[in-house]
């Protein structure tokens, strides 16, 4: 028989991002008087979210209840999951904690952000945990496209909440240890409360192939292109897929050139860290590579993206300060176009074509993701009372859920919950309780939150019709017109080619001040709406378009 | 030993769209004083393309050359095939021909562009051919995603041009024919000059399924489903896709109901042309859904694309008149989005998983285009001197042409082309030998053309960052400020939140102007200048931002 002392404890799990699209990953922990934070990340913006450039967390949750929280205790270092950490510390300023590489990334985010001071961190080993208020939080290994991901055991009172961070299982990883499976059956066995498990790749059946498939393939392609240069394209991020990069032109006698901020500045922390390992004088400066031939060269690049500002982009426009490229270059695309970017992608691999080189982009990649039957294995081993998919669009999570349903966890022990829920767990029920605020703040340039929908909303009317501004002057405290109306616009129509319907818009504002004066119209706003609303109407009906108009007074 | 007389003749192929990307095909085929048009297609605009709502073809080569041209040669009644007609036909009043069912989809446009009763039209049959002055066009039976789909061979006096227009080879279509591929081996064997073929799938290896695959999945999925409404969204314009819904829904013992504008609009046209044949009582209207239970009725709609105004996405985001979705939907997406909508796609899947309905997006749609066993096959039946890849990105082309080269034809007669290149063939030799006008002209609501880069730019910066307008009055011949300067934004920052910006705004745009007095500025271009400059530097400094700065003087 259960105690009445177990029966009444709880543990509270409150997402504020992550649950509505992949991007901006942060869930509380909360038991009483402890909040552990599991990761901070940022999202990209939405293709409708015009001028943003990042979108981060709403923390006025955590901020309220800030002597409650411990610390963020982070799953691994890809933007969605450190990102936010430089624009949430400065409100909310708790310890860090991480595996070595995903703090290198971090420290680098803080430096930049000059927080590195003031940000107490802590460097956890795997298999090591550190000791939070209430809870213990356990580092595990995992695999995922990034060296050093762990799942973190976060032990309440309550029971144990295992977080899978991203994940793949990879049975034999090019570096170091695949994932600790032996571990986790371990904790399982003790009991789970629940898991929360990535859902990205919960859709797709069957298992993620193994990193090592991608690095076979470089070694055909570079056996295959030996006369020829190389460049391949992938994410900074993935040391272990650039350490084999850097590995296989070893082998074959090339030079190394890393292109792209974010990839040198990557390279050179897990370098440092000991990560990556480059072999003496393989590694070169792009200034440098005139002194090798064609053959001996390697480029390893960012935007692979097809990303508009990176040094692949730069490469396929010509825009690219020192190389060219040439019908000699076969260019390796090793990532899939996350979406969104497929676009971007085949316009980048368009311009290499015509450039005449060769583009390959089949069987470079693998997923850093779980599919079906990995994700089958994690709960086979941790046998959760509770199954909380998380990171993934709805439809990934819903997936992930029907897979623990098929595995025998009851419907109600299923949660698909949204960002900022309350969900209460205890051995006997699992409830969501309330609501916090889970909002998307969003940065444009160093602004952060002063742009929001109506903002946006704005943009996008400017942004499909361009704007009209109608000036006018009237004498003070009259209605009596001293000047204009005139009539500027932007993002409208070629004003020079459409003079014709300039001068028709000049005389429709006139008609509508003269209408003002006949009505002895005293109030602006009168007088405003009266201008727009005739312009509004000409327009829809002369062209049907709808730039914002708007009118300005002065009193002179 | 060939005569002095053929080795003079040259035929001249001018693409005026379609070569850049995929949609805007038209192309002209010239011989003396005959020009003979290849369809007449509109593009969808790019993502960039702000506020733009279509895209056409700048016919200026074909209006200057009004009296050569004999007429449009249609393949097919898709959008980027015929959309521009109604744009073109004003300015180039010739005959239409086209296959019945292309026939009765150009008639729609053209009654409501009011332009039916002045177009000259000739529906020409399969196997069939017209003789447009010095040419004469056959249209030969094809399979695509669209019924009455034809290639083109175009006799001239220089040789055959063969346009196989937008098509895959489906032995087993579910309606109709198969490709005509014994007519195409006897034009091949008495010569081809040249071929301009399809290359959208020319990436892609293998045979591209047929249509009769989709058929058992609808059968299978309804069998499975039969306690379950089901709503299937697939593109209108597939009528044969249509057809074996409807007959599926019959055999099951379902009503139809037909959602979405272009669906009712299509099939209404295709079933009045005999294209589709819809069992008595099977097709109802929406309005009596209620008559019948769940498990008797299918909805075919349009919005597979994710289309915002479309049937399915009203359905999915909740605002359909009529149509709520339920946990017992069963939802058939018959269509692979196309890049570009990827993300609209995901997010009607996720409205829809969310809303409990069941989703189904796999084996349940195949390509109407062919891949490269495909394209080897027609190259290998027609054996033309030139192989010209059409339809289609670069890398498109490029590998369609990697294709052409693999088959024997010689490096030098396989043509990348560019959209105005005057390409000049004769048995002998084949090049470009000059170049047309062949501009994208933009589609804004009524506006044709008067919204081009310039404008688009302006959108550009106007949706990323917002607009500042900034006013002041002058006295008339003077310097001397009388009103302002006033400051009023669009889409720029939260104005209520962000008070004290717009006062420190309105600060430097104050000095600015007393700069100018201090100067003894007259000149209003220099004010204007010194404003805008200030507010610019102030702004990237202070919040890394680049809004539109507009200031305007007002004389009183």
């Amino acid at each position: 028989m259960k105690t009445d002392k177990k029966e009444s404890k709880s543990v509270k799990i409150i997402p504020l991002g992550g649950l509505d699209k992949i991007g901006m990953n942060i869930t509380a922990i909360e038991y009483e008087d402890t909040i552990v934070v599991v990761d901070c990340g940022i999202a990209f913006p939405e293709g409708d979210m015009l001028g943003i450039d990042k979108v981060i967390p709403d923390v006025s949750y955590l901020v309220k209840n800030k002597e409650k929280v411990k610390g963020f205790v982070i799953t691994h270092g890809h933007e969605d999951h450190i990102g936010a950490l430089p624009y949430i510390l400065p409100q909310l300023n708790v310890p860090v904690y991480a595996t070595r590489l995903t703090m290198g990334l971090i420290e680098h985010k803080l430096k930049e952000a000059n927080l590195i001071r003031k940000t107490r961190r802590k460097v956890v080993k795997q298999g090591g945990y550190v000791v939070l208020g209430d809870m213990r939080v356990e580092f595990i290994k995992t695999n995922h496209s990034i060296a050093g991901a762990s799942a973190l055991a976060i032990y309440t009172p309550a029971g144990v909440i295992l977080h899978t961070g991203d994940f793949k299982v990879d049975y034999t990883p090019l570096f170091g240890e695949p994932i600790d499976l032996q571990r986790l059956s371990i904790i399982g066995k003790k009991g789970v409360l629940a898991v929360l498990s990535d859902s990205t790749n919960a859709l797709r059946p069957g298992f993620t192939p193994s990193e090592t498939k991608v690095a076979k393939t470089f070694d055909t392609l570079f056996a295959e292109h030996k006369k020829r240069r190389i460049i391949v394209a992938t994410f900074a991020s993935n040391v272990d897929r650039v350490q084999q990069l850097i590995n296989t032109a070893h082998k074959y006698g090339r030079k190394v050139i890393l292109q792209g901020r974010s990839m040198e500045t990557v390279i050179e922390i897990a370098t440092d860290l000991g990560y990556v390992k480059i072999p003496d004088k393989t590694l070169i400066s792009v200034n440098d590579m005139n002194r090798y031939p064609d053959e001996q060269l390697v480029f390893i690049t960012t935007g692979s993206q097809g990303e508009e500002m990176a040094a692949l982009s730069r490469m396929a426009d010509g825009t690219h300060r020192k190389v060219r490229i040439k019908p000699n270059d076969t260019i390796i695309l090793s990532s899939n176009p996350i979406p969104g970017n497929e676009k971007a992608v085949s316009r980048i691999i368009n311009e290499l074509t015509e450039k005449g080189a060769t583009v390959i982009f089949q069987d470079t990649h693998v997923s850093g993701h779980a599919c079906q039957e990995e994700l089958k294995l994690i709960y086979s081993l941790l046998k959760p009372r509770y199954a909380i998919p998380v990171h993934g669009e709805y439809r990934h999570r819903a997936a992930a859920a029907g897979l623990a349903r098929e595995l025998g966890i009851p419907d109600e022990r299923v949660m698909l919950i949204q960002s900022g829920d309350v969900l209460e767990l205890s051995e006997e029920e699992g409830k969501v309780t309330g609501k916090v605020t889970a909002r998307e703040v969003f940065v444009d340039g160093l602004g952060i939150g002063d742009v929001g929908n109506i903002v946006i909303r704005d943009r996008q009317n400017l942004s499909e019709n361009g704007i009209i501004v109608v000036t006018l002057s009237l004498e003070k405290g009259t209605n009596n017109l001293l000047a204009g109306p005139d009539i500027i616009s932007r993002g409208f129509v070629y004003v020079r080619e459409s003079g014709e319907l300039m001068q028709e818009l000049r005389a429709v504002a006139m008609e509508a001040v003269k209408r003002c004066e006949k009505k002895n119209y005293r109030e602006w706003g009168k007088i405003k709406g009266e201008i727009r609303d005739a312009l509004d109407e000409f327009l829809w009906k002369k062209i049907k378009r709808k730039p914002v108009i708007i009118p300005i007074i002065m009193e002179v």
